[in-house]
């Protein structure tokens, strides 16, 4: 396989009640990263969305951003994995463009999730036949996964807190970021319970979003920016469907899994990663992909946040330009921020919320309850 | 980019209201061709389905079929293009294996149409905004194409029973077909008009089914099987997603690019070809492919059918096991359903079906109203 880069990023600004359209966020993530990349023209489109069958009654949605955008004839097509679909899209541009088949990848992932409510087509990514008719949502599972992990480890709610304080400040700078003021202690422990034992600030918000990225061969990336970021390499894993068939759910085995993939291909170790953009959906799950991904003890993930080093000065800095938390997770699109802010982080240009040492990012992107797990490295 | 083989098939009867589950087929398919291959273990596992989100509620499909089948920590993607989404997950499982990072990879098809009404659903491959508000379908597209094709071209509507009447032919002997019995031309004739000028017998029924095939490096084919087939390539080419934006309906261009595509990076021509494995969803739609992939003029596609070269003894074999008309057109499942023929063929196991000469195949496969199409080519 060749070395691939990235040599373009687009995203639009998180919002709520969005007046574009779906197919207006995508077409303007796309535009801006191909205008980012120099070019007008890709050879493939990978289209990032999980929720338009329900939300806008549109299952073509590659070709009809593809179509759009103008980039007509171009191959278009759409990958899903869930609530980890951005990054499903981001691991094909990069499988197309690693095995020489195109030179050109676009990676465009959008959401519009505000103006219905989403929460049974999210419930989608459970099992329909053995999960959903117990009432389960996404939400409640991470809370049982949060409540089994307080009990376990017989640590107090008090101690997540710092995952939503961390990603509001590091929002509070960025322009595309869904949440842009900081928030405190106080407010975070007394936000309504939304699923006990999951606060209001431990969720992330529903949003509408885009964001893109142009893949090409590491050998021909200077030819289209001054700042090409390499991916060294795409991962995915699986874990059983449901929760319930899982001997060790707290252990995310499908984070653990892509995790040892991706450092046994690059020869890197947690020790390597700088920034770690993780998918802080829930506070919990940030907690358990920090432990899955081999930067802390089962049991101890916690500790990263609550001793600070997840802050941009600490240790393993996370959610640097907001997380899921405070930039906000249009689901699709949200794997491509991303990949937009490690790009920022590793060229330099994170502005105030850029970081000392960043030389290597790791992206991590959550299916489901875990289901399945997409982990990518990317070096300057 | 190392050269690909299928390495074991695997398809399942394609009935109505068959009493498996969504999630039955797609482990049974998958199962039967890991057994094919002889292997219990795959790297990536590719899932083609189009409507399990609005017919089973169900948006993991991959990672549910990897975690049904035993295939516990795999990577498992949902790939997507609209009614072509089967040859779409054969594409990423091309890639993937041509691209090195994988050594063997699995692509299953699925789709369980028969217990809710699929219609509306499959609308959903046309413009949501522009195209369904006007009450059109993809049957109602496809009658305005034939309607137009009939009036330019001063062809009879007889001229195209020979479609039908050929698929049925061939599917007699096809353990796997939905149909089994041959039908005359006047009972195509006679057949109730579903939408002017289109007859029953013109389009493919709804049903039940689930195909797969399992791919390898070609140099590492016969460590599997005693008879692989080489996928030569797989291209993809978009039109402009709403029909009244191209400026000639009836080229279908997406057919035409994608089949350039592929002829150019084979070496091969459309009279190389031994047989099309033809996505005849509608009469039409096979006579526009025909021409569209270089096998007759535009406005002569029906000659093939009305003078027989479609007909297994003829110049252009096409739906040689009984194509989507009479196999059936099992969405997500059918390009699967079409390269395990298309293997059947090209190893000599097409039993009474058998081609003299089979040495070349095509599949195309047709997204919406072409808006994408699929190409690949196969040798054995």
């Amino acid at each position: 396989m060749r070395s691939v880069s990235v040599v373009g990023v687009g995203q639009l600004p998180v919002r709520k009640q969005a007046t574009a359209s779906l197919r207006e966020l995508g077409v303007r993530a796309a535009q801006l990263a191909l205008e980012d990349a120099g070019v007008d023209r890709v050879a493939v489109l990978f289209a990032g969305n999980m929720l338009s069958d329900e939300l806008q009654g549109q299952k073509h949605v590659a070709t009809l951003i593809a179509s759009e955008a103008g980039l007509h004839g171009i191959e278009a097509l759409q990958v899903r994995a869930a609530t980890a679909t951005g990054a499903a899209a981001l691991r094909m541009a990069y499988l197309a463009v690693a095995s020489g088949d195109v030179e050109l990848a676009l990676a465009v992932g959008f959401e519009k999730m505000s103006t219905a409510p989403p929460t049974s087509a999210l419930a989608k990514a459970m099992d329909a036949e053995l999960e959903v008719p117990t009432g389960a949502t996404l939400i409640s599972q991470n809370a049982d996964l949060m409540r089994a992990y307080l009990e376990r480890y017989d640590v107090a709610y008090e101690s997540f807190v710092n995952f939503a304080i961390n990603a509001h400040r590091n929002a509070t700078m960025n322009p595309y970021a869904r949440f842009q003021s900081e928030i405190s202690a106080k407010e975070v422990l007394e936000s309504r319970i939304v699923n006990a034992p999951i606060r209001l600030f431990d969720c992330s918000p529903i949003c509408d979003g885009a964001a893109a990225v142009v893949l090409a061969p590491t050998d021909a990336a200077t030819a289209f920016t001054d700042y090409p970021v390499r991916v060294l390499t795409g991962t995915v894993a699986t874990d059983w469907l449901r929760v319930e068939d899982r001997p060790e759910p707290l252990a995310v085995e499908a984070a653990r899994l892509s995790a040892q993939k991706a450092y046994a291909q690059t020869g890197l170790t947690p020790d390597d990663v700088d920034f770690f953009e993780v998918h802080d959906a829930f506070s919990i799950m940030a907690c358990l992909l920090l432990e899955a991904a081999g930067f802390a003890e089962q049991g101890h993930g916690w500790r990263l946040a609550a001793e600070g080093e997840i802050f941009r000065e600490g240790r393993l800095p996370i959610a640097t330009l907001g997380g899921l938390k405070a930039r906000g997770h249009p689901i699709g699109a949200t794997a491509l921020y991303q990949t937009c802010e490690i790009v920022q982080q590793l060229t330099g240009q994170a502005g105030t919320n850029q970081l000392a040492h960043a030389e290597i990012g790791m992206l991590q992107s959550v299916g489901g309850a875990a289901a399945t797990v997409l982990t990518h490295l990317f070096a300057a």
